[in-house]
């Protein structure tokens, strides 16, 4: 099953459905150049870790196809900076780079003087290298973390880290897509997610796709809803998992893992192997991007407080390990002491994302 | 200090500021008919309980202004259909009623045969009474909570219990108000208040016509604010306090609760003693109105989420009144055991209002 295609290559045109537009419209746009793909990731037309990264891998190719008949050396020197611009388009994004520096290898690994042609195709093969990569990781995700989806049971999560943040299958999502393949009943609580509402315009959207059953609440109610035994997990996706657990994901995560522990709510958190990064030990070294207060200030076009009133709007938080019942991935189900069981699961080399 | 005047009477004309344009305009309507008195309250043009009572208890003389010429039995037939008919548009509102049951004891205490005039006078009289009332209790909760506002100190709030539902002082800011006249320095973050966004539009506007620090954010921030250390107390409003303390209050309030006691941070709930209510028990005797999911699903005219998608959306959570660190009220600051400080502190017979 894959609920939806939010990012895909047909040779050689990319597209991606427009989440901006969600739920609203489900359209499909082409990404035609390579300023478009740009644009699309910082605007979040594209967003989550992996399909980031999807879209920036055939967005270099994007910026490529026009120059598959230039001299190999014109060609490679137009491919770094295709890489280097699309590296711009959104700072905190770790699978962009990753994916980028993948495309990079995959062009220095060709032999100086090969074909321009060649090169493309090596290039290609390796976007979707990592195209492929991405199902298997996120049905690897949901195989192992589907029994934690109990019968009957009430789930919440926050933001989008489903079919929508990666080739159609998801991170976070992806457990619950595989116990309701295998015919388990519950109910899903997703989090409305201000300022953008992923919750409400992606979450909500695809889970009601698929056939699950949805309820979407106001980020404020979760509290009362674990308190009234609505809710027997707590399942989210991460933006990045330093070595001891600590995790960045979106806004208000924290304060749902915080209820969760006081409820005692088990709190899990779904995410692909390349987002945990072992080179940032604490969630103190995990910088947090702080974004335009008009995100808070209006809605659509609408005016929703004082035009000129101080905001703090920080994109994420950090969740601390302490607060992490486990982490579901793609390499496991990894419990506490993260320090130890995080380092052993991850041990690079990555496999391709 | 009044920062605003929602609702005024310069005789025998009725003046609200039309709080469904906030914060986008600030306008200054007269309630030119009885009515138009009964579509504002209705129509949440005036809101908060005290406010509504203010304004219904005027709006009767609105109804009676043109009949003052008219013979006393024409006069008291009159006063009662007004009453009568403004009593039914907000039936939920307790203040509304207890604020008409007041205008008709005056009128009644006024001896038969009494001119039509000496009547409207009488009434006049004691809607005065009910607005100086309630400026003095509001200012008596200034009083008593002011100096829980430190030097320095920064201040979560959630939902309006400010000016703009009373006479123009607040309950829940009243202790801000008086604080930010003594010369104290602090700052206030105000939660936006999903789904109705009064924190947004109304909190944040309010604070910053008086010229105090606010800085708005989305309900799911106010945990990690509250983990940096940027909030040293919490001071919310209340809807209806229950003998033992649990406090009914605008949806996401228990989750701040909640949250204030994991972090070590102190949780006030200001109130006017009107709000409590002895003969509730407990808060698991407090109905919770759910109200409809369009107010998730659509923001203004815009959709935010799936048509269709089922929603949860309760009006009000209760907190427990463990959570609650102090009840700051007209009279006083009372802390726990609340069933016996404010079974002390609220014996009836209640002071008007």
């Amino acid at each position: 099953m894959t609920p939806v295609k939010p990012v895909f290559w047909k040779s050689p045109h990319l597209y991606i459905i427009d989440q901006t537009l969600l739920p609203v419209q489900a359209a499909t746009i082409e990404l035609a150049s390579l300023e478009d793909v740009w644009e699309a990731i910082k605007s979040l037309r594209v967003r989550g870790a992996p399909a980031i990264g999807i879209c920036a891998a055939y967005g270099v190719l994007v910026g490529l196809r026009s120059h598959i008949d230039a001299t190999p050396e014109t060609f490679r020197d137009r491919a770094r900076r295709c890489i280097e611009y699309l590296a711009t388009s959104r700072p905190t994004a770790v699978n962009l780079f990753y994916a980028l520096d993948r495309m990079r290898a995959a062009l220095d690994a060709v032999p100086a003087h090969t074909s321009s042609q060649a090169c493309f195709a090596a290039m290609e093969a390796e976007a979707d290298a990592q195209y492929a990569a991405d199902i298997a990781m996120c049905r690897a995700i949901g195989d192992c973390g589907a029994d934690l989806i109990q019968e009957g049971a009430g789930i919440l999560t926050h933001c989008n880290a489903g079919g929508l943040a990666t080739t159609g299958y998801g991170t976070a999502l992806a457990p619950l897509y595989t116990a309701f393949e295998r015919g388990r009943h519950f109910k899903v609580y997703a989090d409305e997610t201000r300022p953008l509402l992923q919750g409400a315009r992606l979450t909500a959207w695809e889970l009601q796709q698929a056939g699950i059953d949805v309820t979407l609440i106001c980020d404020n109610m979760a509290a009362v809803i674990m308190r009234d035994g609505l809710v027997q997990a707590v399942l989210v996706g991460a933006d990045r998992i330093a070595a001891n657990g600590d995790t960045a994901n979106k806004i208000g995560t924290y304060g749902v893992a915080a209820l969760a522990r006081l409820h005692g709510i088990p709190f899990y958190v779904a995410a692909p192997s390349t987002t945990f990064d072992l080179k940032t030990r604490t969630g103190a070294d995990i910088p947090i991007e702080l974004r335009d207060g008009e995100e808070i200030r209006r809605l659509g076009g609408i005016q929703t407080a004082p035009a000129s009133v101080h905001t703090y709007n920080p994109a994420f938080d950090v969740t601390p390990g302490t607060h992490i019942t486990a982490f579901v991935t793609d390499r496991g189900l990894l419990r506490p002491p993260y320090a130890e069981t995080i380092t052993h699961a991850m041990q690079p080399p990555f496999p391709a994302p």
